[in-house]
């Protein structure tokens, strides 16, 4: 007779908790995961792969204006956002699918339900008003879109949650927030015709990317026709009887949009958990305290995630719940390794990163070279698109080690992710120089920047 | 008085000719550059470059199928042949123009002529019937697609040099030939609407490739409607009163087609350069012999570029130039680096490829370890698109070094020239493990195999 019901009892499928529940299953121990919405998380059901669907929508509109440059003529064309938004849910469901089948083929139960902690080693199945026990609980819940109830009107806002499913797409849309979310949904809006416009409190979209990132895509956000108003925030919402809604900003002055998007940061997902009954501690946000190895202050309960607020992206929580399992199932500790985690933008054009922003790196180091390459990529010549590239290396002088990597323009989150490599590796400035051209990318531009386009000395740039 | 009037006279304003001449004019050298058609060789007026804008072009048919599944209607659409084309050689003259200014900035004289060797030290430059001299002459005379006069009926082909100005496109073509040049045109033709047959008297397409990349390219043509021949020649050409074309087969079978390209391969650009009269001695294809400096046989005569025939690329071109100027005129003897260079086929799918195929690697090593991976891009999933994107990863499994990296589906290109450096700088398969995964992009597939898909042993695949 075993002492618990389950070794491990998972509490999210989303892509932290189902990878966790699914190798632990197939090493044999006896694994539930719970799952109140669909498998498959934040990343599968409303964020990056929807998100990623929709970018695609929206960049045939350009596609279209770019073919008459290479000599086709396009007729009449137009965007049904019900079909889109069918053929999405389609594909969400396809891979719901296959989570689930893994996750069984694998051997774990099931069990869908929101669960709740009644104490360290029990939980509470919500649906079926049953209780369950577990040697070990992982709380992989996530988070959800940042709620501002303070301001006036905040029940006529919506969240990325609602965009992906909008029953009509608005004549104009505001969106709130200078991070990739906010970046990213006003350029699919725009591609698909709507007139959006972009509101942040700060100096300059994007914080804490690479400064020459931040402001081209900025200046090519607008240059297409998104408007961006820095310094300022919705003050009060209001509706009007056409349904559409007035948003006052602190600038003085009213939009008169279809819908306003909030887009303000993401916040985990621990109320009503029952965090307190077991006695894990959270922090101000609400976020799970955990070690180096995702443990909680709770011996047998840990925490990986969004939920955990460390870094939020889906191959983070997927590289902690191997880490979990090689700590708690195969007998070697292992600490996720949070250093060099390349990242991309899907905005339009994309933005593709990794390592140290020039800002960042001169504050590490002593003296860097920039090598700084701004051209209008080839396939945008015939069409006429003034769209530049931007691509910038970051080098420590005295190590001539590649501390950064950025990259503005198509295809760019490809490019870091192999760049990531290479810079994860530490390569220097030298192994890029060596390496020969493939001709004609765009990418080759970042092996032949043989000379620094300026230097950085004691955080100065210096010519 | 100097003692010839020029320190260094270029024959050949291709890509390795004006870097050569520019770079030693900014040393502050006497050059010349001649230049008997127009500056930029071969890559920029009928190669790499047109080519790739024609692949863009050729790819407009493909977005518009892919709109709908992403909710969008688009007009009927037709293509215009002279637009494409004037609107490539309006490009191909701006981008003349700017080899030229570079040329001209760095103080070269341009001549536009051909220009043949008188003996070692002396050229004539043909259309203005005079003799010049240098202390030093560079032979980057590039090479051409090989003639096949032996074809009965070869006066009714073209090569790719007359693709690239066809009056009109053709209802039906045909292209002999299995290289990249081959297999690139075939995709555009297609892509424009051309019904498009390939023959090829080998086995397979792209000798020489990994086969995976050989095979999955060929299955991704075929399901698209390119037609391909292999083990076949034509052996003669035939045309008829309504100037269409019928090509008889090796096979046995006859094709009517509007042109028959082909693309047997390339030859240097060697007859009637004098090179006899300066005692310049070439191989059986009229490749100029050279040693590890790019120098010929005759001490002040060198030769870099495709005319050498050693690997036919831009880059390399570029590169030899540069090694050239370090041992000539810098003091510093550099021999090119032809070890790991990545390369692209812009087929459509591209294929992206650095290092060892797996059959070579099998070759080299006692053991392989195999990472394959063959998906579907995200982007093809809506539109009901089946292509497969194929990804592999050949590591020597004593070292873990990746040997070989190859790509096969969008943007294979670009992800090559950032996976060289990652090859080129010999890294392990525990360096693309460690690096994190950008997520949703294609490439994570290449830091995410983490288990091999099976090993090779003595040239034997075993599982």
């Amino acid at each position: 007779m075993q002492k618990f019901d389950y070794d491990l009892f998972v509490i999210g499928g989303g892509s932290g908790g189902v990878r966790a529940g699914r190798v632990a299953a197939s090493l044999g121990k006896r694994v539930a995961v719970a799952e109140e919405y669909k498998f498959g998380g934040t990343c599968v059901v409303r964020g990056c792969v929807p998100k990623k669907l929709f970018v695609y929508a929206s960049q045939f509109s350009e596609h279209f204006e770019d073919a008459a440059g290479y000599g086709w003529s396009v007729g009449e064309n137009s965007f049904d956002w019900p079909t889109l938004i069918a053929n999405k849910d389609k594909e969400i469901d396809r891979l719901e699918g296959i989570y689930r089948t893994n996750l069984e083929r694998a051997g774990a139960d099931i069990i869908q339900s929101r669960a709740e902690l009644i104490d360290k080693h029990t939980v509470r199945i919500v649906n079926e008003d049953r209780t369950v026990t577990a040697e070990r609980i992982l709380i992989a819940v996530g988070g959800r879109p940042s709620p501002h109830p303070a301001l006036s009107g905040f029940e006529h806002t919506i969240s990325s949650n609602e965009a992906f499913h909008l029953e009509k797409l608005p004549k104009a849309i505001a969106i709130a927030g200078g991070g990739y979310i906010a970046v990213e949904f006003a350029n699919i809006f725009h591609g698909l015709g709507v007139e959006t416009t972009l509101i942040y409190r700060g100096q300059e979209i994007l914080n804490r990317f690479d400064m020459d990132m931040r402001r081209g895509l900025h200046k090519a956000m607008e240059d297409k026709g998104i408007r961006i108003i820095l310094h300022s925030v919705a003050q009060s919402v209001e509706k009007r009887d056409d349904d559409t809604l007035d948003i006052k900003l602190s600038s003085g002055e009213t939009l008169n949009v279809g819908q306003f998007m909030l887009a303000l940061g993401r916040a985990p997902n621990t109320e009503g958990l029952g965090l307190e009954a077991a006695g894990v501690k959270t922090g101000a946000h609400g976020e799970i305290f955990i070690d180096d190895y995702s443990r909680t202050n709770v011996d047998n309960i840990y925490a990986l995630g969004d939920v955990t607020n460390r870094v939020q992206l889906t191959p983070v929580a997927i590289h902690e719940a191997m880490c979990f399992i090689d700590t708690v199932y195969r007998d070697k500790p292992t600490k996720p390794d949070f250093e060099t985690i390349a990242t991309a933008v899907f905005s339009q054009p994309e933005i593709g990163t990794v390592g140290l922003s020039e800002d960042e790196a001169a504050r590490q180091f002593e003296e860097l070279e920039i090598y700084r390459a701004e051209f209008r990529p080839m396939r945008n010549i015939l069409p006429g698109r003034q769209d530049k590239m931007i691509m910038k290396l970051v080098v420590d002088a005295e190590t001539r080690r590649v501390v950064g990597a950025h990259i503005l323009g198509p295809d760019a989150g490809e490019m870091a992710q192999l760049l990531g490599i290479a810079v994860k590796a530490r390569l220097s400035k030298d192994a890029f120089d060596a390496t020969m051209a493939v001709h004609p990318t765009a990418a080759e531009e970042l092996v032949t920047m043989y000379q620094p386009s300026y230097r950085v000395k004691n955080g100065e740039r210096v010519d």
